[in-house]
């Protein structure tokens, strides 16, 4: 139990690229925020200093001490010992057995904790968001890979040590197309926007998706959410009809969490989804409720994230204040 | 919190066929014992007045006065209000919205939980069993259909009213056989023990299992598990191959609930598998080593079911104590 007159939480989101810290208060109002890019590059030890530098930034801009701090918590990719607090693999970054949640807590004199980034976005969705009351949110996330996350009565889901819910890798076509992971068939290798481009780079391509093939080429790297969504709705029906394929996938799977996990909410976000709502959540909509047992018909809601960018870091200081208030 | 002289519990296990009630102490130790045919055709008042009819007998074995009982815990069939303790639709039984816990309650005056039957042999196994000791417990049994349930840090994982971990019904072959819930490829239409027997009768009849077709013949009903292991035991490897197909299948739904739900002990349970424990066992095993993402490697034990048809009712005894010590 915190004093109440401290009561400011730090939620910071590690990613590949960048860093993003933010401080809140109480309710959640934004008191202070800085972003740095993330420099993986320059190896761990210059990347804890820089973690501590932002997050010091931040209580500076909120003219907040160091000692008013409650708690942070902080959302990192790769497999973690969540336990520990230590990031095991983060080879985005190049950095392996960081023991992060040890370091802030010394560098801040306050308690930390460390969660997987989606788990957190999640988390954020479900106190502040798409997921607000729900008993059990599941959420999905296509972008390079399909991440995935669980909010199960207030509490995240997890492994004994490790994040889980991995919907990227529900196996959902035997001997589909291989996966980042090395597996084959998994949700990710058919459904993800890189397996989506991939498809609509093809059509682009062959001559099926004009407007794709002008404003976006045939370059993977180049075919992202935004030009995707323009050429569905500048009549590239190929196009579209990928996008659906991809949704109609998602939503297999999703029936399958449904008559797995029951759970009242399953958001849908990410920067495809965002250029695409209503596309990909009614696809994903109509085939889940096609293909769940009946007696889980009305039970879930499927919803669009309402954090954007948002939701992990507001989760990462929300699931600080969870733990140590 | 019940009077600690009391802490006597009653397990009840309501199947199709037969109804099983035990009475437990506070070690769970048996006191008493009693079954009965379930007789659902007589209808579902005279049902109720069967199950406190072998509860009061329970009770008069073990010379045990009813103000000496502390819970009962009952596991049921078919979809269930949880809160409300109604069985809602127990099809086979021809009951319908029942209200199990209020009348037992009123009929013993004490406090009552139903739980489906599966999350409570899951429990059981999880309490005194193959899952002693686990964070989180996935069981999965090939039956007619297959059944599975999860113990989650201590609880049954579940829906808002009803249970779930339908594990039966994870789409495992798109556009597969027709399951008997109306969908395509769910795992129970390809692995299930009727899955099984269906295609085993197929080679007997083909003559490609000829110990099966001289012992079990071509009769679905017929063909059980003890047939099934004899079967293989006997040299007819077209019904061993089966068996192991179906156990592919199975693992590679384990390899999608550990990528999910991260359990540390996978409990394979029935009469199927308790006939034919390394097969099967050997088989789900390896399919889920190979299919897991390789942060899992090691974080799960995949075993067989320890308590065998006393799991579900000790599992209801001892989920009466978790819920109302």
């Amino acid at each position: 139990m915190t004093n109440d007159s401290k009561n400011k939480w730090i939620g910071f989101d590690l990613g590949g690229t960048k860093m993003l810290s933010t401080l809140y208060d109480s309710d959640f109002e934004v008191l202070g925020r800085r972003r740095k890019k993330t420099k993986g590059h320059e190896g761990q030890k210059a990347g804890l200093e820089r973690i501590a530098q932002t997050i010091r930034e931040t209580l500076e801009d909120a003219g907040i001490n160091t000692s008013e701090l409650s708690g942070i918590g902080i959302g990192c990719p790769g497999p973690l010992d969540l336990d520990e607090g230590i990031l095991l693999d983060a080879h985005n970054l190049g950095w392996y057995d960081v023991p992060l949640k040890k370091f802030l807590e010394k560098e801040f004199d306050c308690p930390a904790i460390i969660a997987n980034d989606v788990d957190l976005g999640v988390y954020g969705e479900s106190r502040f968001g798409a997921g607000v009351d729900a008993r059990c949110v599941i959420g999905i996330f296509p972008g390079t890979g399909i991440g995935g996350g669980c909010v199960y009565e207030g509490n995240i889901f997890r492994g004994t040590k490790s994040s889980c819910m991995e919907i990227g890798h529900i196996q959902v076509m035997p001997n589909g197309p291989r996966c980042a992971c090395g597996q084959k068939g998994c949700l990710e290798a058919v459904a993800s926007r890189m397996a989506i481009s991939s498809a609509a780079a093809q059509a682009a391509y062959r001559g099926q998706a004009p407007y794709l093939k002008e404003h976006g080429g045939t370059d993977l790297s180049e075919i992202r959410s935004g030009v995707l969504a323009k050429s569905v709705n500048n009549g590239d029906t190929v196009v579209e009809e990928i996008i659906k394929q991809a949704s109609q996938q998602i939503g297999v799977a999703v029936s399958s969490l449904i008559n797995l996990m029951a759970p009242d909410i399953i958001i849908l976000g990410g920067g495809l989804v965002e250029a695409m709502p209503e596309l990909i959540k009614g696809t994903v909509a109509k085939t889940a409720q096609k293909n769940i047992l009946s007696s889980y018909e009305g039970t879930y809601k499927i919803k669009v994230a309402e954090l954007g960018d948002d939701a992990a870091v507001l989760g990462a200081g929300a699931w600080a204040e969870y733990n140590f208030k």
